[in-house]
This record gives C-alpha cells, structure tokens and sequence, in this order.
C-alpha cells in the first residue's frame, strides 16, 4: 500500500511518521508513505498557497491552484483509490473506515490548514472528506497522522503480533476488557483474582463480561449498530 | 496555562509540538508544554516500562510504578487540576471539553501504548478518561498533541487572530460555510457571486445560510443538542 500525504507544514509530519510502528512496517516494506509540500507546486515567487478569503472574514484559504497542480502531478504517476481531505465538518473516520481503507492500494491525504481549503476543491479535486472529531485544530497534519496510523496498524505484517490487533478495543463493536501487569499487588491495589487463576475458560468468559459491561456504560451507543 | 505530557516514546511528539501555532505560543509565554520519559521513573535497569498481560492476551501491557512514580513527583512540584489519560475506550474529546480545559491552570496528560496501561492506573490514579475517536492507534501520543493542539488554539494570545478561532467549526455548534479565495475562476470553478458584491450584510446571511445548511446535511445531530 502507498500514502500520500499533501500538506503546507510537512515538518510537522516528522517524527509521526517515523516512529514505532509506522517506522518499522515502512522498513518491512508494508507501506509507502510520501509527504509532500504543496509549496513546490505554488507558482509565487515567496511559494505562497494561501491568500484572504472573499468575504472578509478573518484567517487565510489555501488556494486551489497548488493543490491543483500537485494532485494533478501524482494522478499522472498512478491510479489513487481515494483523495481524502482531512475537515471538521465532515463524516467521521471511525475503525470501519480505517479497515477498508486498509485494502486499497493508493490513497491520498490532503491535509487543511489556516482556514481550510478554497470550497472548489472540496467539491471537485476531492474524492472523500474525513473528520478525526468535533473539534478544531492547527491543521490536518496530525489527522492524517492518525488516520495513516490507524489504516497501517491493520495491514497484514505491520505489527508483530497479529492477534494483538484482533483483540484491540472496535474491532467487534465492544470496548476492550481491562488489562493488569505484574505485580499482582502494588501499593494494596489487587489484580481482579480470576486473571491469575489459571483458567482459561474463566478468564475469557470474565473479559467477554467486562468488555460488555463498559461498553454499556461508556459507550451503549455501539451496541445499537 | 501548563501542559505535561507523559509518554514512553516521547520523540513521537517532537515535531507536532514544536511547529506552527503550538511553537508559536510557547514562544510567547501563552503555553508551557512540558514532555517526560516515563522510563525515567523505571526502575529496571533496562528501563523497562511494559510487562505481559496477566491472564495471557497478546500485547504488552504498560506497568503501575513508572507512572506512579511520575505522577508523584509533578504532584509534588504543583497542583493539577486534571490527570488525563487518552484511550479508545473513553469519554470522547470534543470542542467543548477543549474549551472547558483551556480554563485550567496545570493539566497532565498520560498517553497509553502498547495495549493500554495496567487497569489500576485508571482507577486510581488519572481524573478523567478521554478519546480522540472509535478507531485505535498505536499510542496515546498524537491524541495528546491533539488534545494540546485544539485547548492551546483557543487561549487568548495564541492565535494571531481572535477573530478566526471564533468562526471556526463547532464552536456555535455550526459548522463553517465554504471559504473561497483567489482567483474568483479557476479552471471554470466559479466563486459565489455574493461572495464578490462586497454586501456585507448579504454576505453574513448567506454564511449563515450555508452553515446551517452544512450542519443539517452532514451533522444533524449537532443541531440537536
């Protein structure tokens, strides 16, 4: 699988990108990831790409020819599945959509900043809009962060341990059970006795219980789906 | 306002840390943002911070007294007035909870990796529980930068305009109308004619127009609350 991602601040992408587990499955060979500066498309003599909005209203647009040019430049190279812009007024991305966007083979992120994308390329350069949540950020940089961290955590051989990924919290709808490591006891605070009995079957059907029950306390709204 | 984050791969946050807006207001005394190597407070001499679960599930599992120890000593240094920890399974992350801990003086917030950390820290030693979304990532880290991202936007100071962070999404419980800039045509895209009458009182109507309209296609339930 290749990613793409287009942003104006590419070293914010940096040390994301190249740590843990994006590191090593780009060193196995998993992914392909390309950042890319959208001011090497700008035709500006400073490499500007953004400019006021018409209007009047505060805070800059990215204009719409760099971005143009650059998607136009990498479409000429291969075939993108999706070109994703990263919004917060958009569908949410959730780990459905991180799995199938898992089987495709070329994606694009366009990350926003300042104050988001002249409207023309949402409604014509784009081919899906994703919001990480209800909230607004500096930019889409560290959305496509966590989208690429999310679509890669789930690539066959990305991590070490494949069952790990299995049993992670949406994977089935349900919240994960509670986890506990050694010792059994700090400061008087007890590991729940049945995780060091020894029985399997007990164990299993204590997480399956848990996983349940937190999941209806924090979360019914993921067992209606 | 103070920030310390506390992580066991805390070169992930170099970069979003130290760029744009967050580099910004650290620069101008708006943010302290401190980040701490949980392994320093480890006691083996590996520094090992992570065990296996008990009850053997795949995946590693992030020990009490690294975190204990760590949590300690800042609690020693000043008051918190909230202990975070980011994880899937929790309460999610909005604007408002953004807004809410932009009010605080000194926040912590602890990012789990690996398979989360050991159930006890969660019961008792963090204050509040909070998710960046339905998906799972390899760590708490990028939800942390986030999270800081979206409370530092919003204190007075950081931004160079006020202005632009109030018109911005979700902070009317509105989305935001399309922006438009340069050149009124592109490639055939036209811009809004009112956009370029320079009414401004028509302008705001058809903003206003478009956010609603915005908000009731894809966010409907934003209208609602």
């Amino acid at each position: 699988m290749r990613i793409d991602i287009l942003s104006v601040v590419p070293e914010l992408l940096d040390s994301p990108l190249n740590q843990s587990i994006l590191k090593r499955a780009q060193a196995k060979g998993v992914v392909e990831i390309h950042v890319h500066n959208i001011r090497d498309w700008s035709k500006d003599k400073f490499r500007k790409t953004d400019d006021y909005p018409f209007g009047g209203e505060a805070g800059m647009v990215m204009m719409v020819q760099p971005i143009f040019d650059c998607i136009n430049d990498l479409c000429s190279q291969r075939k993108y599945d999706e070109i994703i812009y990263t919004a917060p007024d958009a569908p949410q991305f959730t780990q459905k959509v991180a799995n199938e966007l898992s089987l495709k083979e070329n994606i694009m992120i366009l990350c926003g900043h300042y104050k988001g994308v002249d409207q023309r390329v949402r409604d014509y350069l784009v081919t899906r809009e994703l919001s990480i949540g209800d909230f607004v950020l500096t930019g889409g940089e560290l959305p496509a962060c966590m989208m690429t961290d999310a679509i890669v955590r789930v690539l066959p051989g990305a991590m070490g341990d494949e069952a790990s990924a299995l049993s992670d919290s949406f994977q089935d709808n349900l919240l994960a059970p509670p986890v506990y490591t050694r010792p059994a006891e700090f400061n008087g605070w007890k590991v729940p006795e049945v995780l060091l009995s020894g029985n399997h079957a007990k164990i299993q059907e204590w997480q399956e219980e848990q996983s349940f029950a937190r999941t209806a306390a924090i979360r019914p709204d993921l067992l209606q789906d």
